[in-house]
């Protein structure tokens, strides 16, 4: 029941971002296309407010990142590099009857949303495998043959049944409800073994192999392996290729950081759960490149470790990687509450070991709790030099860096100083299954002053943040009205600072002109500095629930006081909290600076 | 001469842009890929405010236009209604011998810069035709062997010149560059006539054919015609295709448009001119949506018709489609004055009939002087209902538009006066080829106050207008030093509102802490507003030269009278003026608002 009360709650937000213009289906009047979206003009607005966040945050009030804007379509060998040409897919399936191709992780999950699971639920009690024969029969027959044309329980009941019989009769009962589907999809089990049954139409599906989730194009004339390219499936990738480029054009030295917005794709067999997870998508990711430990070490004879108590808030030039890894995770955490995503709605995940791709050190998610899950917001990775070492070896060009401190630091030390070094260092690696001339090779560098970067990668989802920014807000509330009608009414909460539209400026009425020109003139006077909306038809009342229901976080009235009826009230106007419906009256010289410290 | 001294200039901004991060070649470290460019550090800056500055000009400072952010891949469907499926070809043709791909209308442009052509060019007077056989032949059997190997003249040539000298003899000599190239390709003249020479190897092209330029790709599992998708070649359609939903779902009614900046691509077969044709590359495009002459005359009387002394400043409700456009025009005008961008560098080209779209009824292209030429920035287009019609016919979903207005006009006149009206739009549509059965059909909407909106669509690439930015802005300027000696510098003179950076700011000496502290401080009270950079390293020449080179308008030096040493001049800073190196004492607490009035 929980779930379909959550059905519902996407079902309204959903209707309410077409009704209003936050969010279309891509090629509505063509039928649509499955895993693509179009942002309307709330729905821009919003997602242009959320960008400027970001960048904003990450660029303009730090001294220690720079921006980056690649194209989309890079050369193939990028890929290659980066793995995701070899090993940047989904194992799937293929319906043998239906052709069909499911993705195996998410198999259990489609099949909970068939009705012909449902329907089959409602007759056994899977816990403890027990049947009634006869209603399976009936089932098979009747319903199933519409819902599960292809289960083996439909296709032949009688040799299906029997086979189900004799086992539960040697005592394997299905335990289950995966294991009882895996029987009905089955016709010889002594014979087959359990079959994966198809969630479209109870099927059988082949073995799992694995597909690429990357996008293909071809530029150049004719389509050929030669101009073969990606859609890029990450915006990340461009940043490590580019990395000496920025390195060397731009005034920025180790630890610093590149950013970028842009769009990516995925070619995502079952897009689900909206706009969460579609095929094309825009992401927000940051490479922020460390010396690595050793190099710290090197410089200030120790690296600072991580406790609970540890001081995150300014960077230390003693941080090793973990240190810079939990200050990256602070602030992106802090990132969200300034956009309205506290503490309430946020979750994390720390990836255990097994979790880890081989090369990360530690990874974190910033979760979201929407209404169909807790689902990932945000990666926040340490990478290591993985990334930088596969661009290196691939292109064959150096991508290495030269650090005068570290080059210094270690001039000074004496030549037993220095071998105690390696060795330690040595040791070290040899705990990470890394051989002694590895090591040595890698010290001979860092001695010199040179190496190869480590990184950290917050890495988030625009569509996603927009998601949630949208499923935070939504908000119902009941109210009674002068007569004791109760209405509904829904409200989006936004954060002033994300809100599409900031403040909305009222007449009060229509058809008095001195009302409608001074409000024309307030309007004037804030159209420049944020995104203002004019409306002047209907009832106050109307105008606020309009507003309401797109997330604007202030209404002005502009009303006779405001022309001197009351004179101590001349060159006043009520400003109504969307919120809490309070209102209160301020000088229209003072509404400028007012709204600017709020929404900023 | 001039050619090449335009080159020089293009080599130079090309190299400053790379050395100082505004654009590099996209996976350089590769080996690049053609046609696809990334932006640095500095480049992405600068696109965000010409984003911002379109975005904020179209949409924030008007109350009739509105923002939208579609997906670039979009159902085929849009594609096939909008004729680029059929018809958004070059015509191309293929080199029999070397297999490459010449585009037609660029086939001379490319013959301009081979080597081939030019050693060859030496030998001859283009204009009478004029030719030694015997230079010709010990060309053809030296030099020409290696640079067009694949030439008749150079494969056969005693056959060639045999041909060609027959020809003279007949008085038929080669007039022109074109023609005599055309006769050394051809060995056969008699039997074959000419033949167009492959501009790589002088071997012979094919008859052209179409080529699509739009890039292909496939969604879901596997590849097939019915997942069959392009990458958009242009952003308006998506305008186009969600035109109802915005209607519906935003408080605008016609005249109003849609704008959308984002990414598009074209499969260019020769990408050229630096970043100005690629193959990837970004748009802002509006369509703005306009009732049809016939809905204004029957609601108005009559249609305000342009004069060169029209007033276009502020809409009127009685505008038909020409006075859209010319307002349009002119507002983008005013556009580019604003970011920097004047009549001394801008040019315009009003199409003629004969150039015009079929549909469209009038287009300009404001042009920009490069210096590789004069190319296009933006197109204006008045493209009547030829795209809202393309889509209503393509996907049977009416995309009509109810106007109260209208309808009430219809609603006051006589019968007699309806069929006035009809009786003069069927004569005027007859003019146009249109039958009167389609002008009966199209004034019976009208006088119901239905009708399909006309468009018209101010087009601008973003990359070219960054390209035209960068070449507007670079300076060189020669400064003697107070040796004497005569240096060399750059500066790129952007205007204040789209420079990259907007304020570089810099203690006078880097060692003095008070001096520091102070510079920081100020440095903390501006980055929050604008693109700031805090430099305290080289003389205070070197960080002004560096800040000149990359286009910051405006230096700030905090030296010792800031800290009082004349007490006058307590907290204020020397403002230094990129551009004429001139400099004024500004109090500290101005600061803020005096740079917000500049590069706002």
């Amino acid at each position: 029941m929980a779930e379909a009360k959550e059905n519902v709650l996407m079902e309204k937000i959903v209707s309410l971002c077409k009704r209003r213009g936050f969010i279309f289906q891509s090629s509505e009047i063509y039928g649509g296309i499955n895993g693509f979206w179009d942002y309307g003009p709330l729905g821009a607005e919003l997602k242009r407010n959320l960008r400027d966040a970001w960048w904003h945050t990450m660029m303009r009030e730090r001294e220690d990142v720079v921006g980056l804007d690649a194209s989309i379509i890079m050369h193939r060998a990028v890929w290659k590099a980066s793995g995701h040409e070899d090993t940047f897919a989904d194992p799937m399936s293929t319906c043998k009857h239906c052709k069909k191709l499911i993705r195996s992780d998410q198999w259990w999950a489609l099949m909970c949303e068939q009705s012909w699971v449902q329907s089959l639920a409602a007759l056994v009690e899977p816990g403890s495998g027990a049947f009634d024969g006869g209603d399976l029969l009936k089932w098979a027959k009747g319903k199933g043959k519409h819902l599960a044309p292809n289960l083996a329980l439909v296709r032949n009941p009688e040799v299906t049944l029997s086979w189900l019989a004799q086992d539960v009769e040697k005592g394997k009962r299905p335990q289950d409800a995966r294991a009882y589907y895996l029987y009905l999809a089955t016709e010889q089990l002594a014979a087959t073994g359990f079959v994966t049954p198809c969630p479209h139409c109870g099927g059988e599906l082949t073995e799992p192999r694995p597909f690429n989730l990357m996008l293909r194009t071809n530029y150049g004339p004719i389509a050929s392996e030669e101009n073969l390219a990606y859609l890029r499936p990450e915006t990340a990738q461009a940043i490590f290729v580019q990395f000496k480029s920025v390195l060397d054009s731009s005034r920025v030295r180790v630890p610093f950081g590149i950013g970028q917005i842009g769009k990516a794709f995925r070619n995502e067999i079952t897009p689900r759960n909206y706009t969460f997870r579609s095929r094309e998508f825009e992401q927000m990711e940051l490479e922020f490149f460390i010396p690595p430990d050793e190099a710290v070490r090197l410089m200030h004879g120790s690296v600072a470790a991580w406790s609970e108590s540890a001081d995150l808030r300014e960077p230390k030039s003693n941080w090793g990687w973990e240190m810079w890894h939990r200050y990256w995770v602070a602030q992106r955490t802090e990132f969200y509450r300034r956009i309205g995503l506290g503490p309430d709605v946020l979750d994390y995940h720390w990836q255990k070991k097994e979790e880890l791709a081989h090369y990360a050190r530690a990874c974190v998610d910033i979760l979201f709790k929407f209404p169909f899950g807790t689902e990932e917001l945000e990666g926040i990775a340490a990478r290591g030099d993985f990334d930088l070492a596969q661009h290196q070896k691939h292109s064959g060009k150096p991508l290495e860096v030269f650090d005068e401190e570290l080059r210094a630091a270690a001039t000074k030390l004496t030549d037993e100083q220095k071998r105690a070094f390696v060795a330690e260092v040595q040791e070290d690696w040899n705990d990470h299954n890394k051989s002694r001339e590895e090591a040595a090779a890698f010290c001979e560098k860092i001695l010199r002053g040179v190496y190869l970067p480590h990184v950290i990668e917050p890495s988030a989802g625009l569509d996603r943040m927009t998601l949630a920014i949208l499923c935070a807000a939504y908000h119902e509330e009941q109210k009674t009205d002068v007569n004791g009608k109760v209405e509904q009414r829904t409200v989006l909460r936004f954060h002033p600072r994300v809100a599409p539209i900031k403040v909305g400026v009222f007449p009060l009425l229509k058809n008095k002109p001195e009302l409608v020109a001074k409000a024309r003139e307030v309007y004037g006077l804030l159209r420049n500095h944020c995104q203002c909306f004019y409306d002047e038809s209907g009832a106050i009342g109307r105008r606020y629930a309009r507003q309401d229901e797109i997330g604007t976080p202030f209404c002005l009235t502009i009303d006779f006081d405001t022309l001197g009826e009351k004179p101590e009230l001349l060159n006043t106007v009520t400003i109504r909290h969307r919120d809490d419906g309070k209102q209160e009256r301020l000088a229209i010289g003072e509404l400028l600076n007012w709204l600017l410290a709020r929404i900023r």
